[in-house]
């Protein structure tokens, strides 16, 4: 099932995809969405709706250094001895559709293509083994990065107002299949500038809930962002940041594409 | 003002200090509390009602390396370049008087006195200059913290769950005067292991607030906490790490007194 939330003119809902229809549901949460059987609410035409933020509460787990880049030119590959991770503020993300900030106090803002988990049933301490069965489905989140401020403090850098943005909908796990062999690929006025495979992480799935909830108790709708490919603009020569009216699309095979302009 | 969120058995609610006497405010968030100038509530005596968790809302703002510890050798004290920080969750607060949790992974388990400011009026690229009109009040928090978890990455560290907290009440910034004259003290087992005057922050609250909002609008009811002096367990020689039957009390002039025993 492919679950979003939107909004045909007034209050925001959750709803259900089938097809080029959005079937509403009897729901106030993401993680109510996920767990809802009801399909006999109003139905209205994809064309005609706004997608918003789908998952506009919850708590943001994002992961870095979780990929090889850029490739070291010697050919070996070593990942970091630990998990790292760091927490984003919804303020930093914007829904599918809708235009990113310029952060206004600095040039370097750069986009990162996520595949983002959505926890389905929570857990304290989840074994890596079981993890997989705490996972309700898969978004794409633009784990929006302003360089120089990151210097200061990873959190800094990664909490600029509406730099980043999550979407266009969370797809179940059952329509999924092995996330190891989802393929990640941004697209940034048309030209494709990240392309890998989510399987590359150094740490998987299973590994990061595991680690996560070892740390606090993990609940249903919390994101885990698995963190980004090489291809971001401050690894390419010379870097290339964003700029107004850049067209970014970021598309992950069996979740869909998110789309987000600069403003 | 001492502001509070309190419990007589049954729901949460929002209330005003008034001596040994506690008056229910009609208030919904602690942002509220802090503008309502109606005290014409229901009364109940300060050593009937238990104290939760007075901002179980806010968004945790921590800044890090902002005192000088353990001091140098040489006598020279220099702060970091730039203003560092992290995101603490909700779930790794506890309210006064309430049970710190044993990590569980970790035996080095440690506790940090902050003075906590809590925006009172919300704003987007404030002027240090502007910054105090912005302060609604203060309040004090333990930055719990897992030291070699830290290590991995300060968010780590800083959200077990339920091992830090904070507490006991918001005190307006009217009854503060300047927070450079604050003394910070915290005592393990009745033993004094933090003492500090809030003024010997390298940052202080004006450039911490023009700094996080420059990143991100400021929301009423936000929580900045400023960094711990030095004192914590992690420094003493022999380091010192909590363990279960510790008792802490953290204390600010013109605040009060934050205790939590470890569980």
């Amino acid at each position: 099932m492919k679950l979003l939330r939107f909004s045909t003119g007034g209050a925001a809902r959750y709803g259900l995809l089938e097809g080029a229809e959005v079937v509403a549901l009897p729901a106030e949460t993401m993680a109510e969405a996920m767990a809802c059987t009801d399909a006999n609410g109003p139905r209205y035409r994809l064309s005609a709706i706004t997608l918003l933020n789908p998952l506009p509460a919850a708590r943001l787990f994002c992961i870095g250094l979780n990929y090889p880049k850029p490739h070291p030119l010697g050919g070996e590959v070593k990942g970091p001895a630990n998990i790292s991770y760091f927490l984003k503020h919804q303020a930093a993300l914007v829904g599918p559709g809708q235009a990113l900030r310029l952060p206004g106090v600095s040039e370097q803002f750069d986009y990162e293509c996520e595949l983002a988990v959505v926890i389905g049933r929570g857990g304290h301490r989840i074994a890596e083994a079981d993890a997989l069965d705490h996972v309700g489905g898969y978004t794409i989140l633009n784990d929006g990065s302003v360089r120089d401020w990151q210097a200061h403090s990873v959190t800094a850098g990664k909490n600029f107002f509406e730099s980043g943005s999550i979407g266009p909908w969370v797809v179940t796990a059952d329509e999924v299949g092995d996330w190891r062999d989802l393929t990640l690929c941004a697209r940034l006025n048309g030209k494709v500038v990240q392309d890998s495979k989510a399987g590359a992480m150094f740490f998987g799935i299973p590994a990061l809930i595991a680690y996560l909830s070892a740390i606090t108790p993990l609940l249903p709708g919390d994101v885990i962002a698995t963190g980004s490919p090489e291809g971001t603009g401050a690894t390419q020569k010379p870097p290339r940041f964003l700029r107004s009216g850049d067209a970014l699309e970021f598309e992950v095979d069996a979740i869909g594409v998110l789309r987000n302009a600069v403003g």
